[in-house]
C-alpha cells in the first residue's frame, strides 16, 4: 500500500483470503466443480423464499429493531431447546449479518489494540482476519494429527496463554479438519478460561453435522458445561443448517447483561438485518427441521463418496473426519499445495481450497467441501482419481 | 458493565443512540405519529421487490462477490455519471451493508487506536459511534448557527487539527441541520486535508435532496473540486433515494489501489451483501430515476408544511433548512430536549428526536423528519401547534 501510506496497519495488514484467491484463479472455468467454499449446492428452498417474499409485500422494508425482530429471537431461543435441551432467554440473542457479523462483534467486545487471541488450527481464514482488523494479535495453537485425526493439546493451548490473553475461540466441529472435542474437552477448555478470566468465543455453527455415529446426534457442546455467568459467546448462522449462505443472517449467542453494548455495536456496524431476511430465517427455524436433517444426510453421504474414493488412489492421506463437511488431505510429496489447487482446477476442473489458507499446520492439506449432490461428488472424485496420481510427487504420469 | 469487566473500553464506552431511546420510550403508543427517524413513510415499491423475488427465485441464494456484483458496481459508476458527470471507474465501488457499513469501513481504514476524527456537529450520532468502535476519537467542530441557518467555520475546523487527527468527516447536505456546504467551502474543506495529509469521509447522502432553488438540482459535492490522487472516501446508500432504509444496501466508494484491503474488511466483517438484494438494488438505480425525484419532491414539500406550520406557533426558532428532510428547530426557553420529545410523545402523539442525540451545539433542538405523507405531517403539524404553546417555557396554559 506504498501509494496509500496513510491506512492503519490493522487494516492494511489484515490477510487476504487464500480460498478467495483460488476462487478468483478459478472463476469462469467451463465445467469447474467448486468444492473450495464451505457452502452447499442446494439453493433455498421456496417455502424459505416464500416467507422473505410476504414479508417484503407487506411492506417490510423499513429501519427495524437493531438486534433483530422479537419473533426471531423468540424462534431462535426455541430451536436451541429443541436441539441442546434446557430453556434460553430471548435476551441472550442478537441476530446479526451472518455468523462473520456475529464474530466481529464478540471480537470487538473481548479483544482489541495489542490484546491475544487463542485460535487452535488450521481453522477458518476468517478468524484470523477478524481479530487482525479488531486490532488484537492472533495467537495460533497448531493442532496435532495422526493416523486418527486431529485433536487439541490442551497443554499446547495453555502454554500460549500470556497475561495480554483475553480469548480463546473454538470451532468444534470445525472446519476444516473436521475435530470435534470431546465434552470432557469442552470442560477441560473452559476450566482454563475460567483460571485465566478469557472469554471463550464458541464457533458451533457444524454442532449438527455429526459424520460418525448414530444419524441425528449433535456434537458436544459448551452449552453442556458451563455455568451461568461464564464468559462464553456463541456465534452462529442460519447458512448451513439451511442452505442459506448467501442470506447473510446468522446470531451472537452472548449475556443478557451486554445487550446496550451489542446493541451499540450492531447499530454502529451495520444498523440490524433487513426485516424480510428475518422473517425467512423465522420460517427456516420452525419450519426447517427436515431440511436441515436433509442436509446432514447430504453430508454423510458425500463423506462416504469423497473418502473413500480419494483413498482409492492410494496418494491421498485422510482420516476420516468426524464432524463438519470438509474433507482436508495430504497428497503425498506434495506440501506446495497453493500451486497443486491450480494444477487440479488446470487439469482436472475441480475447485479445491489450498492448506495454506487455514494456518499453521494445515500447509501441506488439501480442503474439499462435499456437502453436494452425490452424482457431482462422484464426478469430481472420477477426476481426481485421474490427476491425483500424477501430480502426487515423485509419480510422473 | 461492572458485571463484564473484560470488555474493551471503545466498545462498552460507545454511546447509546439517543434516538433509539425515544423510540424505546415511545414504541407501542397508538396513533404515534413516527418522525423520530430519518426514514420516509414509504414502503419499497413493486418494481423494486420484483427484482429481488426474481432473483431469489433464480436460486441466487449463495455467497457473492465480496465486494459486490460487477452489475451492480457497474450500475452504481453510471448513476454517478449521470447525477455528477465526469465517469466513474467500477474498481471504485464497493458494496455494503447499508452507509453505516460503508462508513466503518472508511473509518476503519483511517483512524485507530487514539487517532482523531474531525466531526462538524451537530452531527448524525453513528459517525461518533463508529469511530469511538474503531478505537479513534471523534472531536467535535461545532457550527454556529444564526438567523440564515448553520454553517462551518473553517477556522474551527483548522483550530482542530492535531497531529493525531487522521480524517475529517462530512456530511453536506447535513443530518440533522440541513446545513449545505458550497463549492468553495468544500474546496477550503478539502484543502486544508491535503496540507495535513487527512483523509476525508464524504457523506452526501442527501447530495440530491436539495430543499430550496429550482428542482432537479443538487448540491456542491466533493467530486467537483477532487482530483486524482486525493484521499476522499465517499459513503453512499441506497436508502433514502429509493425508499430501501430496511435493505441494507449501500457503497463506500474509494481509490481503486485499496481494493485489496477494503475487500478483507468486507470479508472480515460481514462477507458481502446478499446477491438478490443486489439484483434490487440493481433495478432501483437504473428504473428508479422518478422514484427518486418523487421522493426528492415529497421532502419540499414536506419541508413547506412543517416549517410555516411550526413557525405559525410563534415559540420556535426554524431557519429553513437548504438540504436533506429534516426540520431541526428550538422551542422558545426548552433547553433540555431530552424531556421536551417525551412530553410530545405523551401529549401529541408525535415521535421526534432530540437534539442531545446529534452532539454538541444541538442540545437544545429537536428534530423532526419530514419525507412523509403530507396528510399525515399536517396532522402532525396540528397537533404540535395545539400543544407547543404549552410546552415553551414560560407560557402556562
Amino acid at each position: 500500500m506504498t501509494a496509500w501510506p496513510q491506512i492503519r496497519p490493522e487494516a492494511a495488514d489484515a490477510p487476504a483470503s487464500g480460498i478467495v484467491d483460488l476462487m478468483s484463479y478459478a472463476r469462469g472455468r467451463e465445467g469447474l466443480i467448486p468444492l473450495y467454499v464451505g457452502e452447499g449446492d442446494m439453493p433455498t428452498p421456496a417455502f424459505i423464499v416464500a416467507a422473505a417474499e410476504r414479508a417484503l409485500r407487506a411492506g417490510e422494508t423499513f429501519y427495524t429493531y437493531q438486534s433483530g425482530i422479537p419473533e426471531l429471537r423468540t424462534a431462535i431461543a426455541g430451536y436451541l431447546g429443541r436441539v441442546y435441551g434446557g430453556s434460553t432467554d430471548p435476551e441472550r440473542i442478537f441476530v446479526t449479518v451472518g455468523g462473520m457479523h456475529a464474530f466481529q462483534i464478540a471480537v470487538r467486545m473481548a479483544a482489541g489494540n495489542g490484546d491475544e487471541v487463542l485460535i487452535p488450527t488450521p481453522s477458518w481464514p476468517n478468524f484470523d482476519g477478524a481479530v487482525t482488523v479488531a486490532g488484537a494479535v492472533p495467537v495460533s495453537v497448531p493442532m496435532r494429527s495422526d493416523a486418527a485425526g486431529w485433536h487439541l493439546d490442551l497443554e499446547d493451548l495453555a502454554a500460549q496463554v500470556t497475561p495480554r490473553t483475553r480469548a480463546v475461540v473454538i470451532n468444534s466441529p470445525a472446519n476444516p479438519t473436521g475435530w470435534t472435542a470431546r465434552r470432557e474437552e469442552l470442560a477441560a477448555i473452559l476450566g482454563l478460561a475460567r483460571r485465566h478470566g478469557l472469554w471463550v468465543i464458541a464457533d458451533e455453527i457444524y454442532g449438527r453435522f455429526v459424520l460418525d455415529g448414530p444419524e441425528g446426534a449433535r456434537a458436544p457442546s459448551f452449552r453442556d458445561v458451563m455455568q451461568d455467568g461464564d464468559r462464553v459467546m456463541f456465534v452462529q448462522t442460519f447458512s448451513k443448517n439451511w442452505a442459506m449462505t448467501g442470506w447473510r443472517v446468522g446470531w451472537l449467542e452472548a449475556p443478557a447483561e451486554l445487550r446496550p453494548v451489542i446493541e451499540n455495536l450492531v447499530q454502529y456496524s451495520t444498523s440490524g438485518v433487513p426485516g424480510f431476511l428475518q422473517r425467512a430465517a423465522v420460517t427456516a427455524i420452525e419450519d426447517g427441521e427436515e431440511l436441515a436433517l436433509d442436509q446432514i444426510r447430504r453430508a454423510r453421504l458425500g463423506c462416504a463418496i469423497v473418502c473413500e474414493g480419494l483413498r482409492a488412489t492410494n496418494v491421498v492421506d485422510l482420516p476420516a473426519p468426524p464432524g463438519a463437511f470438509y474433507a482436508f488431505f495430504r497428497l503425498e510429496g506434495r506440501s506446495d499445495t497453493g500451486r497443486v489447487v491450480r494444477e487440479i482446477v488446470d487439469r482436472a476442473a475441480v475447485g479445491l481450497a489450498p492448506g495454506s489458507a487455514f494456518g499453521t499446520g494445515g500447509e501441506a492439506h488439501v480442503r474439499l467441501c462435499f456437502l453436494r449432490d452425490p452424482a457431482q461428488l462422484r464426478e469430481a472424485v472420477s477426476r481426481l482419481q485421474r490427476v491425483l496420481p500424477d501430480l502426487a510427487a515423485g509419480r510422473e504420469g
